[in-house]
């Protein structure tokens, strides 16, 4: 069977799927409504009881609703996946795809937020209102510079908000880059490190792994981090860069490097990918330091495909693919990230939450192997030691 | 036991309740995520073919998503049960309570949406941003006369957008009305009618008895209806009125009575109340047309007691409440009135849709007597009456 074969048989099969259960998610009971006497308690009159004890006590919310675990998947339509500005309607099956994520993997009751707005200002106002019966916000597959801004506007809020293209992404790779170095004998804060792509996920990925936002010692900082754009390496002499790019520069590109993608990984450990498929070739490989790591998360297709860039030296590589091991899942992430947070009652995900949950992740696999450096999302009890350790972490820190 | 121990051990009881569960509905997974390739249909890859469906055609959203059923119940928290203005976080037992309900009745799946807005523009544009994701929009407890604008500025939507607060308790006491006519030998065209209550229900009630809105002639009109405050009669002489009240003198008090609603009462067949426990005494009643139909619904204690009424004269009597026979219970309408609409592709709910709810709601009765002018919750086959005779109208409409 062609690849192409095998993505219309998956096609088939995803909108068979799709049809049969018009969508993926449902509400359901969890009180009775079989009797006059549960209406009279579920609803008028006995409803006004939990009322009244949540304007005395606001935080009550928590324990008499499903508010104390409602996370809205918010999203603009403007980043959807691979497919790019869809619009709301379109992007509806990943936000409730995600929902059902998060209550598989978190136990936490999400529901796809899908906003018509078409500026950050109507993404952060309809946010706002809806915030009252959340828990939780997640944002996703919100175009960049836009989602930067978003997000930040809304830490506010007094509920977690995390844009979870940026950071669920980071987070698991972390974890990835943190097995890797066990399985190597390398250190984090040794490594020579290339990212390739600038967007919400890039930029997050460098925020985290040079501890950006710290308040504290407990991260090890990457020292040498290159990001390159479509056009090349980012740095200082370049006179068409964005304000966010300019911004990263205040902890990349140390020494001022130029030349292209290519140029940059000269001697490079570790190569990161959220490009396109097919940017690196197996000479790329063979130009980085010896054993390197390569994590290309270009979806569906990676920046390199993993057999070559093993027969081209490398010592791990990881994909977004979930058919190849190693796969940069963000599901092994955000389940597990909110529902730490929120149990942990945390006003926000801080960078040190985000560090736990990857350090969490990395003690899931145990030893780790050239296949292995991350767990599968099915593995046993992954969600609840990225929770704990988020909600530690929280604590910690106040 | 007391009145107030009654209601103490129901609080209880009620508190109990939503602890239990923490609240009263979760999401469920309808499609299995139990496997890698569950994951690859439900979630990347595999979710791009619903996204790429929906972008070349916007309607098989409906068919792929769950928001072919989805239902926001909406509110600002302005105006909740008999609890005034208690915010959107202390509204949300209400909200979660109507979303069971339209689960259970109604087979939809709705989700509660507690709105941090202080004006109607913000409850206006939050729900025009999260709309793409929802097939209809139950606007609840939002205050009189915000309500009325803010519902008026939403029917662009393209989606069913009703207040329930002032349709569905229309619909139902409509539906008693019929069923009492049937009982007493009378016609609505030749009731007198007086209303309490000059809020979200009382204007609602007067608009449909009186067929405001009608494009067709499918209504039988209510010709002779006085609407009072708490300042009595709502007459042309008065300077104190809202221009929402003034409008009602173009359907209502046509012969421009004056004085209390207990004048207004002399010789009327029907008395409905949606205003304040302990309105009306007996002599009230004795002071209505003989046999007169009485609909005390303030909550949680009726204008006028039951038994008094019947002691008095009347020859029906329905409340709000569930321990007495014919309660006027909103939950006999919005469920089916939102699956007809929504089954029927509906951008509207109509005038025309609200009495056709009306008379199933009545024909599910079969013979009326003096404790059965309306089914109850319950009954078999309600729920799904009113939503073929509310999707017919529409058709019919078109």
């Amino acid at each position: 069977m062609t690849v192409e074969q095998h993505r219309s048989q998956l096609d088939d099969r995803a909108i068979a799927l799709h049809e049969q259960h018009r969508g993926k998610i449902s509400i359901r009971l969890e009180a009775p409504l079989e009797t006059r006497d549960d209406l009279s308690l579920a609803y008028s009159p006995g409803v006004a009881a939990p009322c009244r004890e949540i304007v005395d006590a606001p935080s009550r919310l928590r324990d008499l609703t499903v508010a104390g675990r409602a996370v809205a998947v918010v999203t603009d339509g403007t980043a959807v996946l691979g497919l790019g500005d869809i619009g709301p309607k379109a992007a509806m099956p990943v936000m409730e795809g995600k929902a059902a994520l998060f209550r598989r993997f978190g136990g936490l009751d999400a529901w796809p937020i899908c906003l018509d707005a078409s500026s950050p200002d109507e993404v952060v106002d309809a946010v706002r209102a809806i915030a009252p019966g959340f828990a939780g916000i997640n944002l996703e597959d919100i175009a960049a510079p836009e989602c930067f801004e978003i997000e930040e506007r809304l830490q506010d809020l007094g509920i977690p908000v995390m844009h979870d293209d940026q950071h669920g992404t980071a987070v698991v790779l972390l974890a990835a880059m943190i097995g890797a170095c066990e399985l190597t004998g390398r250190k984090l804060s040794d490594l020579s490190v290339v990212i390739a792509g600038a967007g919400a996920a890039g930029t997050a990925i460098a925020k985290l792994l040079t501890c950006v936002g710290f308040d504290s010692n407990s991260c090890e900082p990457v020292r040498d981090i290159i990001v390159c754009d479509s056009r090349g390496i980012i740095h200082g002499e370049r006179t068409n860069l964005s304000p966010e790019k300019r911004a990263l520069l205040e902890y990349t590109n140390r020494g001022g490097r130029e030349g292209s993608v290519h140029d940059a990984l000269e001697g490079a450990d570790v190569f990161v990918g959220v490009s396109r498929a097919g940017l690196l070739s197996a000479a790329d490989v063979e130009r980085m330091a010896p054993a390197p790591m390569l994590f290309p998360m270009a979806n569906p297709d990676p920046e390199i495909d993993p057999g070559l860039a093993y027969a081209a030296g490398a010592a791990v590589v990881g994909t977004g693919r979930s058919d190849y091991p190693n796969q940069v899942n963000n599901v092994l992430a955000f389940p597990g990230i909110f529902r730490g947070a929120i149990e942990a009652g945390a006003t926000a995900i801080t960078p040190e939450m985000k560090v736990a949950a990857a350090y969490a992740l990395a003690r899931c696999v145990g030893k780790p192997t050239r296949d292995r450096v991350l767990p599968g999302p099915y593995d046993e009890g992954v969600s609840d030691a990225v929770a704990d350790a988020v909600a530690d972490a929280w604590r910690r820190g106040r």
